[in-house]
């Protein structure tokens, strides 16, 4: 019954078989790291999401989901940029699949990046943000942080797991060491 | 029942468990190209496995296998190359986990790279191999092609879907044009 | 004399320096392959130049030039481009200085790609034009050639050395295979 | 008289040459970061040779050096591995010529990276290294440095300026965050 509400129908799974699956295979994802360019392709600002959770509290995190059946890498980065940060934020996605790099999160903590919900591989992306990010309503706020702030131990201390890691990784990366 | 005995007992899953998941979620995947280099790590020679198919008759491919559940993209590398090319093959696994690219297979033709059993998004690394490989029993030959035969149509028209744009991608990327 | 007049008053050179210094050690190039994407982030179209010289007759190219004494690459980029595509082309630079590829051209004749007038070492990027290029003075033309058209091999014929290869790189990296 | 010498003889310059041309141009350099793989691939250790010199005092720093005029990236890497880590050292030289990044060194402080001889273009590569290193006579010592260490702000005072940086950029890109 389950299987032909979610599987026969379409990609997405209901929370019943999405559990299932969960705890069966890794789980394919993107995540995408907002940025703010110079007119000149320097980088100036990356932005994060605020979230609130029961058991973490208040967290910030880059944008960040599951690659449906069927789907390519660029329309999950498009869903989820627009989904998470509105219609107007006018992404600019990446012309290469080649990923910043790939994260991997498992559900047991002191192996790789930690995520409870499940083994999920990861292909980052940086992506310059052009318009007005307006966050959807499961986020609290999402705000532009300097490169000066986001070298900031503080900051990097309220970031999911992960978040922190890539975040130095793109610093360093676009030539902006701390 | 099945369920059980697959989801909670390890990666492993039953073929019908298999035969679900792919019907709801992309697979990860990774794909290992055999290289053989050069001592000053020229690129000399690519390696390939021969398969033969009731549907497709006699095909060339690279490496290529599922990441299992909870194992690391590096793990899943070690073990397909040892599965294929034995365990004589001392392949040098990358160092990085970003990939030479990142293809997509899709089981509508058309759309993409075409794989009739699954959506999955494969993780393509180029692995020197340092020792002599031995292919498994399910394949019928493993060869190495030099240069000047991987540009040969006739070898790219013998390899599955996607392989002969990977063999096109990687010789240019290692400079070694038509 | 001759030093006084380029080497103390700024990063440019005289015919005759910049003859000496070619003949002395390998020069820093950038090279920008103009791209158009479509609104997803997509390769949609490459830009080449078309100049006319009297050893090689008529010749299509990229934007390339050197990079002058304490330029940064950015800044060789931007400059080449403008003076190549105009004030309108509105580029987008790359945010990493990590090229697609590095090209290396000597000036004898089968030994990696020529040109006749320097040894050359090419950090290559794709840049993406969001405005209206106006060719310089110097180039008869520019036109974007379709993916179909990049494939073409009367096209890549007219290529100067080198770019017909870049440009398969370029294809291949973004999925777009022939 | 002495560009004669030089200019029509071979890629060397005489000092009088190599400091002229340092005046005029940026000059081609490639860096070596020494790394030790585990059997698996995975990133160990990291080399440094410690140096001294009178005005900087003892600094570690990676294996660096000029591109000659017609020597490729390869052979240049080659040539200044063999020199500062002995003909025992077996480096894996990279089978592509796209670097980990690029490092740019100005004379001027405060300007990126520093380096008061000269403007350099440096083409920085990670290069396993097999066998035993020796250092010249111009290094005092050849050291492996773990993964904790590497982390540590200590060693990374001691190192030339930027190469503290690249270490901190090989680290993430190879999945080991502080």
């Amino acid at each position: 019954m389950s299987e032909l509400a979610s599987g026969d129908q379409g990609p997405w799974l209901s929370p019943y078989d999405l559990d299932m699956v969960r705890r069966k295979v890794p789980m394919v994802y993107v995540e995408a790291i907002p940025v703010r360019q110079g007119p000149d392709g320097d980088l100036e600002a990356v932005g994060m999401l605020l979230r609130a959770s029961a058991e973490s509290g208040l967290q910030r995190s880059f944008v960040s989901g599951r690659v449906l059946f069927h789907e390519t890498l660029r329309e999950a980065l498009a869903r989820h940029v627009e989904k998470d940060l509105g219609p107007m934020a006018f992404p600019r996605l990446p012309s290469t699949p080649v990923p910043l790099t790939v994260a991997q999160y498992f559900p047991t903590e002191g192996y790789g990046f930690h995520d409870p919900r499940q083994h999920s591989v990861s292909l980052v992306y940086p992506v310059p943000i052009e318009g007005e990010p307006t966050p959807s309503d499961d986020a609290l706020d999402f705000s532009w942080f300097t490169l000066e702030h986001c070298h900031d131990p503080a900051l990097q201390a309220e970031m999911v797991d992960g978040h922190a890691q890539l975040l130095c990784l793109l610093l360093n990366a676009s030539g902006k060491y701390a």
